[in-house]
């Protein structure tokens, strides 16, 4: 296939998967609101949960996808330019994510009597989900923004920071599919009987997967690869994304 | 690094990726025999389910991990060899699979009244993991052993044939997830206490992800590729794997 052709094939899976992210945005705003309640503050934990679907999707789902996509995506932006957005995009996935956290052990701690922390699988791999992407926030801004790490240590780590950039994502994906499956048994009293909110649910995380699943593919097919423009030439580190 | 190091650092990684499939056998056997009764026949819907969670194991799991890790693991076998222990294995898995399916479809349709099927978010992406499967072996057998697509069609599936692979091994997975998320939550009572069953559900649930993440990894880092043997030539098709 001729450059040209694979660029649009490109594009069109690029604007896909931004449809799709949006549309889980608003379903799973449309599922909290119709279904769970609505939000709401400390004064009402059991409400103020429902921030944590609500975060978690948008920061550390479509926010987290997208700034590993911003490479391919805006490939004729300079590379210092798409790091500096890398690197926002994912501060901005890690604030919602905190608030998400906080919003969830609220909602464990302030009940009486409080609600266990952290005894469910969900809860374990949501954690290892964090954990992955902080560690790769701080290596990744220490090796290529700022101090900067010599340059062998840059090129060598530059696959595993690819590698553990799509586990913590994936991770991220699997633990939302176990929320779901949390909340839908904890509060869809007849979720065995294809309720609208069950269905709704069901299709939320079919929709987590078709998004994780075409940002993989974007991110790793090799011809989608985005190629060093002549301006990235003073920072290039022989490791091109 | 040079290639004895590259392929020493493949065999640790190999034998370890080997030992946590067994470790996770072991512990799903475990959950089984110790906390939710042990196995059953058709008498005992409930202990006739828990065949389901030991045979997707097996077969979803570990043996479709260890048939897409087939031809890096013993790559001085040839070629022709190793397609047919791909299918072999792949087939085995498959069985075990449909095995896994009427046991849970069982446990639910004969106790009175029978539990609907399909309605969780577990059984969806579950069936749509079993589903991908299919389809990837029906499409995989004809294209690579018989009767073999024309030679530009074997090519042109190759990426997708291996895309569509993982996104199979990795959807089961979240699926298996999902499955012992619902299955504490209806059967460990004392699942928020950190009661032994809990704790061991969830280390299971760690196991798939760290055995699905060193599958992954091993059949993913370009420098473990099998390199074509001499006595390959024969059925050199230009795609190495």
């Amino acid at each position: 296939m001729d450059e040209d052709a694979t660029l649009t094939n490109f594009k069109v899976l690029y604007v896909v998967t931004q449809l799709c992210g949006l549309t889980m945005i608003i379903l799973v705003s449309c599922w909290v609101g119709i279904h769970l309640g609505g939000v709401g503050g400390t004064a009402n934990p059991k409400l103020e949960f429902n921030w944590h679907p609500l975060f978690m999707t948008i920061g550390l789902i479509f926010l987290y996808g997208n700034s590993i996509l911003v490479y391919r995506g805006f490939r004729n932006v300079r590379k210092k330019t798409l790091k500096f957005a890398h690197a926002g995009i994912h501060l901005t996935a890690f604030v919602l994510t905190v608030i998400a956290l906080i919003t969830v052990f609220d909602s464990h701690n302030l009940p009486v009597p409080p609600i266990p922390n952290m005894y469910s699988l969900h809860s374990w791999i949501g954690m290892g989900a964090v954990i992955v992407f902080g560690l790769q926030y701080v290596a990744g801004f220490t090796a290529y923004l700022a101090p900067g790490w010599r340059q062998a240590l840059k090129v060598a780590y530059m696959p595993l920071h690819i590698y553990f950039g799509l586990f913590g994502f994936v991770l991220a994906i699997a633990s939302a599919l176990m929320g779901i499956t949390e909340k839908a048994l904890f509060s869809i009293s007849d979720y065995s009987s294809f309720s609208s909110s069950g269905v709704m649910a069901n299709s939320l995380g079919c929709l987590y997967v078709i998004f994780g699943a075409l940002v993989v593919y974007l991110v790793t097919e090799g011809s989608y690869k985005r190629k060093p423009l002549p301006e990235d030439a003073v920072l290039l580190t022989g490791v091109n994304e």
